[in-house]
């Protein structure tokens, strides 16, 4: 998302203002010798194939803009990438990253058209050249870091549950990772709509900080089976599935007739630092297929859902655009409000990345461009020392040997 | 559906008079001697199963109401439930049927709460009781034909494009079968949204009656993916299948990223008269199942509907009750109305079943339990001539020997 430089050029400098006003003399600097500062992922791995290096700065071919970087939003989807854990994975090295805001500075020729992005990364760096087609005007109101949070987020929960299901006054809807920033997006979505259950499941230290936000709220370490059967026998009208594997039969086995079950990710594939091919085989491959005369007798749906791919396989961005209209509105009648957790230096993608592999973060991670790395945490050190906790949970892994420590 | 006896003396009568006025005192006859007529299935198989003879009168039990029926409802599934061809079929003799309109003539005791009628048939018959939660006020423009013809395809047309598929403005639809009931009630729902196209399948004889409905018609007999592809290359945004088998993938393969199939019918099942294990074998269990992971890449939707699984399985007449209140208020609007194919007696009903069988309808087919048998279509001779053409189609069948000539 983006604010258009020319035009706004006194809010501009407001917004930097309003984003820290620090250390601003070097991006200038970079910009003035057409180089900038990039997150570059050398090869697929770990957090040690990461680095903040200078690369040459990009310049609008036709038909896209030039964005000067405010803010990143960093996703699940980038410990994929980063593991090379994704369907057709791009050559490294490369920038990754999906989401940004920022300052538009200049457009390329003919900047009009509908042209396939053939490579959705680059994100995670000071300057994006990126088509129109995927950017959107920023309303006043909104920061930087909100709306860095905002696009990827809230634009698949509005379509998994608005054009996907079909979410009415009294349904229900299960949610895993009601903490992370999709969960949120998903619980403020549903809080749009009258008398709208939400089940959640989200690691215990979170509950306080979230449970506003969701009706009812389980341990991501129970079975949410039993929990949801206890408070509703009949099962719930949605379920919203990032785990995959096992949770495939476990989401339609919990779907009321009529209800909807949508696979959207599969973040139990991360399981360690590294690709590990025996979780990413159990998570994905191995799910059950689906009888659709089982669906018949039953009254269920499924569903899958990718942003990514209706973006960038099927150009669906017309679609999305939409979207983000209807978004921006219930954002301006402050119906929703992006949740952002914390925001980290350029430097600190590698700790940032950490922590949404531990689950530690309460809404979305966001890389502010400006910002200087820091040795302590954005928010406070409570949620630190909780997120430190979370983290024995993975004591088992064999392969998080290279994992940095949370905090350095 | 139902109107109210007792307190709409007067408007019973107008009905019956405008439904024909002919040959009531039989029908009274049976009522005073606590006798009725109905279509009984004496076992599972071909036409000759059926006849209709004198049975006792039910009385209505604890929360049931008792119906003087005028008009039934004839489905693709009756046929099906003669042959035997369905999920848990119920033990013979039975009274076949599922929908019915009437007079309510008396209401038995405490006929108010919610019970699950473990038994959907018995509905071609002079007098039906069944539970109030599935009986719906007519509305008083409606005829009784109308009524009869109103509930089943309607209700599962309504809640499959705007339930499980979510139909908006511009979006495309595929129906099969689109000049029978459920086909047309279909496309009567598309125009009740802006710039919805609707693709449809149907036997060239019908085109001419019904191509105002329908945006893009084509032969049954053809390759219909060539011919929505011809014509929208990226496919159609909801797939409603009636067929089964190879459509299934054929239906998900011609979806559009973001698009629905559902699967509510299996009537290549119903091959000859009689059931054929081949034909359903091949339809129903060999349907090939669907990986959620390859749903999640295309962005695609797959669903089964089943309307009596909702109703009878599943308890959900109250979500049922909710649509047929905006189907009624369509109706008023004129925004709806029910095509009636033809009128035939209760002693026709193996003639009616035929025309079914052969696809030689347009519309419903109604049994007009006032009417008596004919020796011609309540309709014209044009389409019964051309109805005998179509019946050519099934010269290979083997099992077709007891077929009863459509015009005696």
């Amino acid at each position: 998302m983006a604010k258009e430089g020319v035009e706004k050029a006194e809010e501009t400098e407001h917004m930097i203002e309003k984003d820290g006003g620090k250390d601003q003399e070097s991006v200038l600097t970079a910009g003035d010798t057409k180089e900038m500062r990039a997150v570059v992922l050398s090869g697929f791995g770990g957090l040690n194939k990461l680095r903040v290096t200078k690369k040459v700065m990009p310049e609008p071919l036709e038909g896209e803009v030039k964005i000067r970087v405010k803010a990143c939003g960093l996703n699940f989807l980038d410990l994929m990438v980063r593991q090379g854990n994704i369907d057709n994975p791009p050559k490294t090295p490369l920038v990754p990253g999906f989401e940004c805001s920022g300052i538009v500075e200049a457009l390329g020729e003919n900047t009009k058209g509908f042209e396939v992005c053939k490579n959705p990364y680059m994100k995670l760096s000071e300057v994006v050249c990126t088509p129109l087609e995927f950017v959107y005007k920023i309303p006043d109101d909104m920061t930087f870091p909100e709306a860095a949070a905002f696009s990827m987020n809230f634009v698949a929960a509005y379509m998994m549950l608005f054009e996907v299901a079909s979410l009415r006054e009294g349904m229900s809807v299960l949610v895993h990772s009601a903490g992370g920033g999709m969960g949120q997006a998903v619980a403020q979505l549903c809080s749009t709509v009258p008398n709208v259950t939400v089940f959640g499941t989200a690691s215990p230290f979170k509950h306080e900080a979230i449970k506003d936000s969701v009706t009812h709220l389980f341990d991501r370490n129970i079975d949410y089976v039993q929990e949801v059967k206890k408070i509703s026998p009949e099962g719930v009208d949605i379920v919203l599935d990032c785990l995959c594997g096992e949770n495939t039969g476990k989401g339609l086995g919990l779907l009321k007739p009529l209800g909807t079950y949508i696979l959207y990710g599969s973040s139990n594939m991360v399981t360690g630092e590294t690709k590990s091919f025996f979780s990413l085989a159990k998570s994905w491959w191995q799910v059950e297929k689906v009888n659709p005369i089982k669906l018949y007798d039953e009254n269920k749906v499924i569903a899958g859902f990718s942003l990514l791919n209706l973006l960038f396989k099927q150009g669906r961005s017309s679609l999305v655009k939409i979207v983000v209209d209807k978004l921006i509105s219930l954002y301006n009648a402050r119906k929703i409000k992006p949740l952002v957790d914390s925001l980290w230096a350029l430097e600190e993608v590698k700790e940032a990345m950490q922590r949404i592999h531990d689950r530690g973060n309460i809404g979305k991670l966001i890389l502010d461009v400006e910002k200087s790395p820091t040795p302590l945490m954005a928010n406070d050190s409570t949620e630190t020392s909780e997120a430190g906790e979370e983290e024995e949970d993975h004591e088992g892994d064999t392969d998080n040997k290279e994992r940095m420590p949370f905090i350095q």
